[in-house]
């Protein structure tokens, strides 16, 4: 009776007595992931052989306990430890980083808006009152003179200051800068549709971009998002309330990031707890369905879900 | 005996019973910045007039309760306001607006490079543990690709992913708005400088741009740090340490923003005191040289100073 045994270092063939009598070494990580092949050829050279049994392991084990071996074992090890970090990687990530930054980039236009329209306000204090949207507010800093705003607002006359040029071409340029980070932060929307057109297809088209990537990551991943209950993925981004709903025996939440969606809006208050779980039963099939690159139902899931709730 | 009376309306000469028995009116706000004039000419064609005595303005002010004068007196307090509000603003405002973006422009890169951090570790996690200089990190992202880092770095291998394009693009955009914003914190420096050197050019020469600016946006205006005591300007900044020792009793702070000045990071620490208060009195002078209009005389202060303190 002979066995064979493969670990990093190679495939071997012992005897009875667990005695290596035969051996093909690996050279590197491919040969140890394609293993099957080298014992495949062991087999044919002793076809009285079988796969070692599991209750002789530490048996074996002690065999590559000698100090020839330690130097390989480092260097295999090393590199598959680098492939695996490597390959660890995957669309999760870039999701999860792009809305992160979206949402940094709110905090950063937020900070520098407030700024904008306080300095802004020593050339012309009406435009911060009138106009709330930043986007827009920006775009009229940038854009119109001091006539095209009086004119645009109606009024006759600001109780600004009016300003030399390079102490207005200041305040321009920070103006500059936050249409700049807008116009990133529209950019990064198009990559994050374009990422999930591809990665998660059905997530994308139930729940939308922001959404569908708050979901992404809150659960850190596709993968894990695929494994989760609906319940879970219903309260994902209520955690502070469903922990303080467990302390302290306040209400439960229903929804958590999944709010924001249309259809939920759109019901009335007494339905949005129904409106809530049968949507996040229908996001959990999604994920499930990308993840195992199953096939494209979202849109129906949305119809149906559409005519049940209308 | 006559009076000569003015208000906003015009001015007005009164008989002994302070009756009105001539009056010139103003036409607009300008007159009555200039009513010295109005004044002289009523006196030449009544020489025996002198200006109205305090103890016989209320009786006068009972006159200007006609309902006649209402609507006039409305509308030149209406512009006076106005043109205060107007002239209200000054370079306190500016360098105090500008200086306050720097310090945003700081929370929000910082914010934005601590996301390139994480996201371009996906790609070459090395480069953030080697280079920790946000503005040299934001360059190397941009401008050096795999093959450079990995000689820069002297490294023969990174443990990152290899991107697509679209994938690393996105990662360069983001590197691109934060470079964006280095440079417009450089434009706000300057500006700085720019504006100091005319409006408080002692301030600037021994404060330097950070800290004059930040001395002045604490006191609010340099009329205001010139009326401050030295012993408060040594303590801008450190307000909540001064309140905590005033409530409990902890030890007194000796200075505010004034510490990070070079004069004061030189000398030995049980020096530091002495030093910041020196440093202090002679920033006072220097707001009051500037708010007064006074000689440029920071330069010798500044030789004092460094030559008591070495």
């Amino acid at each position: 009776m002979k066995f064979i045994y493969t670990n990093i270092l190679g495939s071997f063939v012992l005897d009875s007595k667990l005695k290596i009598i035969d051996q093909i070494e690996f050279k590197d990580v491919q040969d140890f992931i394609k293993k099957e092949d080298t014992e495949k050829k062991l087999k044919k050279k002793h076809p009285d052989s079988e796969l070692l049994p599991k209750d002789k392991f530490s048996a074996v084990l002690e065999l590559f306990k000698d100090k020839k071996y330690f130097q390989k074992f480092f260097e295999i090890n090393l590199s598959l430890t680098k492939q695996a970090i490597k390959s660890a990687v995957s669309k999760d990530n870039f999701i999860t980083q792009t809305i992160s930054n979206i949402n940094e980039l709110d905090k950063a236009v937020n900070l520098l808006s407030k700024r904008l329209r306080e300095w802004y306000a020593l050339y012309f204090p009406e435009l911060e009152k009138r106009i709330f949207q930043q986007e827009r507010f920006v775009e009229m800093v940038l854009e119109q003179d001091k006539k095209d705003l009086l004119k645009e607002l109606e009024i006759e006359e600001t109780m600004g200051q009016d300003l030399p040029k390079e102490d207005l071409d200041e305040i321009k340029e920070l103006a500059k800068s936050i249409q700049e980070l807008f116009s990133l932060r529209k950019k990064h929307e198009k990559y994050l549709q374009k990422v999930m057109e591809k990665y998660c297809p059905n997530l994308l088209e139930l729940a939308g971009t922001t959404i569908g990537a708050r979901l992404l990551e809150l659960g850190h991943s596709l993968k894990h998002l695929a494994l989760l209950p609906a319940s879970t993925i219903q309260l994902l981004g209520a955690e502070k309330a469903l922990f303080r709903h467990l302390k302290t025996g306040s209400r439960s939440p229903k929804y958590g990031v999944i709010f924001a969606h249309p259809l939920i809006q759109k019901v009335k208050r007494n339905e949005q707890g129904k409106a809530a779980r049968a949507l996040a039963d229908k996001l959990s099939m999604c994920c499930r369905l990308d993840y195992f690159k199953g096939e494209f139902k979202a849109k129906d899931y949305r119809k149906e879900l559409e005519k049940r709730f209308s």
